[in-house]
């Protein structure tokens, strides 16, 4: 295979001298760090300091702030959104880490130097009207401070419809709502919770049955394409391949995001390849 | 199958009279109608008023406001970010459509309430400090005021490696940034665009060869549950399976997004059918 898939995990483009190594030490110095490589003659360094009119392009607030919200690369869920000043995007494209500034500190911090926790950046982007970024990285482990995977795990609809419940609800997409379900699923087969049976507990409690089924959309799929159906049969095809697959992965205990890194990983490499073959 | 998945699109609880037509009304009569609805004798009126000390929790700003992020439930793409007062989170909660405050123009605006491009909220999100919410839903159109599909088109690495590009690269996570790569080698065969063979080309090109491998993917992906592998060549098959698949969806002119929709209604039909049989 020989995609290119640049869009993620590019190579540090500073040399290695100037790749900082924000754990342990302060974010402050890493910003020293950062503008130390600034001044050096390396080739390399001086396309960087184009990093200086794009940051005179955003449209930084009244106290120097833009929102910046930290998005997971392969999930898509939205981890934390914190504010970033100039020197906190500055760290942050050199030194790959996710890094804020505390507006109650009144300092930076790189998410992750206290907890290891780190959020290690694909890219950066800024919205239409230059006053958003995304951090969108890939975390080390949970992102909020009480150990949830986001900080975002309070739904409105939840709270509302039972004030006392334990706002636990992670703001899931579609494809991570519908795991979430398949893995309650296997927790109530394997706790003998006692509710209604259920197709998906019927294919967790027989791998004959999963696989067959597996195949036989597989195939339902192809045939879209072979006897040339509507785009709607492949749509519902592909939404059945999908489920089922994820009913063997919750079985094997993989995660989708384990699946969609793997892919990343493969096309990042078949990229980097691809370029290596034109510069040749 | 009988899967819940009653996290995305509930419906409406509150009556139909409540039920806020946001089109083509202005956004601070929303909120009257909002008030009057509290005002009524309607039981599920009532329940709806717990949303007062809900708000009350929220940490708003010195501004009266807080973050407010808007995130596509299938996709997982933060579409747009604004800031939400207590009337706009008010009004998004109860016409489930995502409401804004606008910080230039000192009003409540509802987001397409001009294009049409409504953001129809399957449910909103607390962060863990109460000073930032997530909007998440599905975008009826294209987000941006300028036609993209989100306002994060700006990628800073692309600009720092040329500055002078145009700017058009969206902030897509892993299966969506694979997806955009499949589409542009189907491009590039259909206008002759000359560059090297990919084995995506190969797929698009040969609909005997891609169905051949997605059934041997499904197959494989099988074999590590019947022949009990290890889980890293379970990622490693469904990856195969995934990425074969969506050439075929790419050949057919299916998106992702459509086959994650699916997915969606089909899951919430479920839960509503579930839980109609717990009520009886």
């Amino acid at each position: 295979m020989a995609l290119p898939y640049t869009n993620c995990f590019r190579l540090p483009r500073i040399s290695t001298r100037c790749h900082l190594s924000v754990t342990p030490i302060r974010a402050q110095r890493a910003v020293s760090r950062v503008f130390a490589c600034l001044k050096t003659s390396d080739p390399a360094i001086h396309r960087e300091a184009k990093v200086g009119p794009l940051l005179d392009r955003i449209k930084w607030d009244d106290k120097g702030l833009v929102v910046a919200i930290a998005q997971n690369v392969d999930t898509g869920a939205v981890l934390m959104q914190g504010f970033a000043n100039r020197e906190a995007l500055l760290t942050t494209i050199f030194s790959r880490k996710a890094t804020f500034y505390s507006r109650s500190r009144s300092t930076l911090w790189v998410k992750g130097e206290t907890s290891m926790n780190f959020i290690n950046i694909c890219d950066v982007f800024l919205d239409c009207d230059r006053d958003s970024i995304i951090y969108l990285g890939k975390p080390d482990g949970p992102t909020c401070h009480t150990g949830s995977e986001t900080c975002y795990y309070t739904s409105v609809d939840e709270v509302l419809n039972d004030p006392q419940n334990d706002c636990n609800t992670l703001a899931l997409t579609t494809l991570y709502s519908l795991e979430s379900t398949i893995c309650k699923r296997k927790e109530e087969i394997s706790s003998n919770f006692d509710s209604r049976p259920s197709w998906t507990k019927r294919l967790l409690l027989d791998n004959k049955l999963l696989c067959s089924k597996i195949r036989e959309e597989a195939d339902e799929l192809c045939r879209t394409l072979e006897e040339n159906e509507d785009p709607s049969r492949t749509a519902s095809e592909m939404a059945d391949v999908l489920y089922h697959s994820m009913v063997l992965l919750a079985q094997k205990g993989v995660k989708v995001e384990d699946v969609l890194q793997v892919l990343r990983l493969r096309f990042q490499q078949s990229g980097i390849e691809e370029k290596s073959c034109r510069n040749k």
